[in-house]
């Protein structure tokens, strides 16, 4: 065999979603790409703030000597001075640059967290719905992931976490504004998690760190301000990307921040510079860090993303389905009207709409919309979802 | 403690190669960048090419909608067929865009090509010296590696790779021009390594691959031609970047081309793309990818290094040093005149002479120079090699 056997059992067992893409593109290739409603992969699909254009082609037009050279493996010092700026302004803690790492997208910001963190057998808390790459990046890095239930309403169960707390336990991996459910946790919860860590790092003579990824922190709706971690619990690693604020996920460009009132601050950033070395990262791209330290203000207009949040969501109540109405990200996270969410999925697809079932988010019984798509493609999908609703006699509106 | 045990260990081992860095970095305080000849790291100091520059500007004057978005994890399909077409004009062998999968940099690479092939346990052999990175990135996918020696002119030692091979073997992996050596494997050795593992699969029953790490393949010099190691045996992944032969370190842009002569290409491919969607890296830059396929047949000025290879080598000789003349890559490989590394290069740093001990690449009693700086950061150390060599009595011509 070419390949490894723990690979080929990840490719093997991952096949029926790659199957419903595969049914999905022949679709495609069937109906032509305008009749398919696709909302299966969350690709941001806005340009740019004006902002970012300007700054590429400023430097487009007078390249700067040695920009496109190797840096220190934490990025540009400039870059991370103003993300600093930004995040004291943000919180009034005495955050510098030797606060940041500048990382390949959040992805790559998680991956080096948790090779920075984790010795082989130690425990990731997650709250589940989750983000199914969370298996793959903890796993990686010879951890192992916890999932542990949230409330009906995808809020934090902190019994539950509680109850998942063991002496191998090193972190809580927080997703908030989050994939796939778009909740966003309310500041309580959150001083409520910051106590409890606390007094379980004490019980078990072991530090757990929150690893809040961010990835959707500014897509958030009804004018709330997202809870800033860092103020509700010193031992806090911010990772987040600018694929969906500056909408330029395919560039790889995101940072970790590590909390000034860390413990152990400067070890742990040493680890994660390490970390980003030797995972074969080396440093996030050279270009995009320049152009991102002017743009950490800027964001794509969320009333984009709001508005679509809007239509969708009430249309779908108004054919029965039931769902935790989103504040933040581009998803729905809707219950299917049977068990079967693999099934359902199936269903929309007979209407050429494509979903992604719950299953692939820890939680059967429900599907998953990526809405960030033109308001057309939605328009065109909601008979399709009443139909199907209809079918199994959701009750209507 | 915050991180983990065994990263805190790599830490500590490596400490005291940070200490020397560090020490450089207070030297250049203390007498200036200027009056420090600093040789330790081999960052490309060419600007891009030409057409590079050109091509960015016309992106950034007309960007593309959408090209900053996430694209299929392999790559876009135009850069990897630009990378195909070029390969099939090397070799006259049936590449596609379906045997190229784009990473970020080589590094990113030989990551996914490691996690693509290995389970724990697994072995890879790579002939010593050998640039450093590898243990980590073969580590990080749960293998070992396994060192063998080369001969004395650092040239393929085609019996102690026979001796290492067992049925743990998963691949050998080979780096021409070769980091530290700068030494070139001759076309020979290649196919005698080629035949050699042809054998030895069949005899363990499992298929060895060559990992080809070609991160200096256009830095060749003396008008030589790098034998292409596609040719020589069917089962080989190349790994390269843009790094070097575009002057693109800090972008992380680069490739693996599996052979479409290599066993079930598919699944090995599927791996690759599944193990970069895994591991982090997702994708690689997107406009990186855009630009670099107009650009495969360019490359920098090599006569820029191959002068000052001619320049560094002739001086070191003529000052009795003992060097295997480079064929390639940007590095000096000399003979340290004292058996201790470490103590010889705090020798050159007392003349601000910055180097790396050979040990840093399993190579004790030899030290490396990266001489990709300016011509006159040479002419200016050349005093100080001397006055080293003079001290331990070498015999000058």
């Amino acid at each position: 065999m070419a390949i490894s056997t723990k690979v080929k059992g990840s490719l093997e067992s991952a096949s029926w979603i790659r199957k419903m893409f595969e049914e999905g593109e022949e679709m495609k290739r069937l109906h032509g790409d305008k009749n398919v409603f696709d909302f299966s992969l969350g690709n941001p699909d806005l340009e740019p703030p004006s902002l970012f254009k300007k700054k590429l082609k400023a430097l487009a037009d007078a390249p700067i000597s040695g920009m496109h050279r190797y840096m220190p493996n934490s990025g540009y010092s400039e870059t991370r001075k103003a993300i600093a700026d930004y995040i004291v302004e943000e919180t009034g803690l005495p955050f510098t640059e030797h606060h940041i790492v500048m990382t390949v997208g959040a992805a790559g910001g998680l991956n080096i967290i948790f090779k920075a963190i984790l010795d082989r057998g130690d425990e990731v808390i997650v709250p589940s719905p989750y983000f199914m790459e969370y298996r793959f990046y903890i796993d990686n890095c010879g951890g192992v992931i916890r999932l542990v239930e949230t409330h009906e309403d995808f809020s934090l169960n902190l019994t539950a976490i509680e109850k998942a707390i063991h002496e191998k336990t090193k972190a809580v991996l927080i997703n908030s504004p989050n994939n796939p459910t778009g909740v966003i946790y309310d500041v309580e919860s959150l001083k409520k998690l910051g106590s409890l860590l606390e007094k379980k790092s004490q019980e078990i003579g072991q530090r757990i760190h929150i690893v809040s990824d961010e990835a959707y922190r500014r897509l958030v709706f009804d004018k709330i301000s997202l809870p800033n971690l860092f103020q509700h619990y010193p031992h806090t690693l911010r990772v987040t990307s600018h694929s969906k604020d500056l909408s330029l996920a395919g560039e790889r460009i995101g940072y970790v921040a590590v909390s000034p009132l860390c413990e152990e601050t400067e070890e742990l950033v040493s680890a994660l510079v390490f970390a980003n070395r030797i995972l074969g990262f080396v440093n996030a791209p050279a270009l995009m860090q320049r152009l991102v330290a002017a743009l950490q203000r800027n964001s794509v207009d969320v009333r984009y993303y709001e508005e679509k949040r809007d239509l969708f969501y009430d249309a779908l109540r108004s054919y029965g389905y039931q769902i935790v109405k989103p504040q933040g990200a581009f998803y729905l996270f809707p219950k299917t009207p049977i068990e079967d969410d693999v099934a359902f999925v199936k269903d929309l697809q007979s209407k050429r709409i494509l979903t992604v079932p719950g299953r692939g988010f820890g939680k059967p019984g429900h599907f998953r919309i990526a809405y960030s798509v033109d308001k057309k493609v939605i328009e065109g999908a909601l008979p399709g979802f009443k139909e199907v609703a209809e079918k199994y006699g959701l009750k209507g509106r």
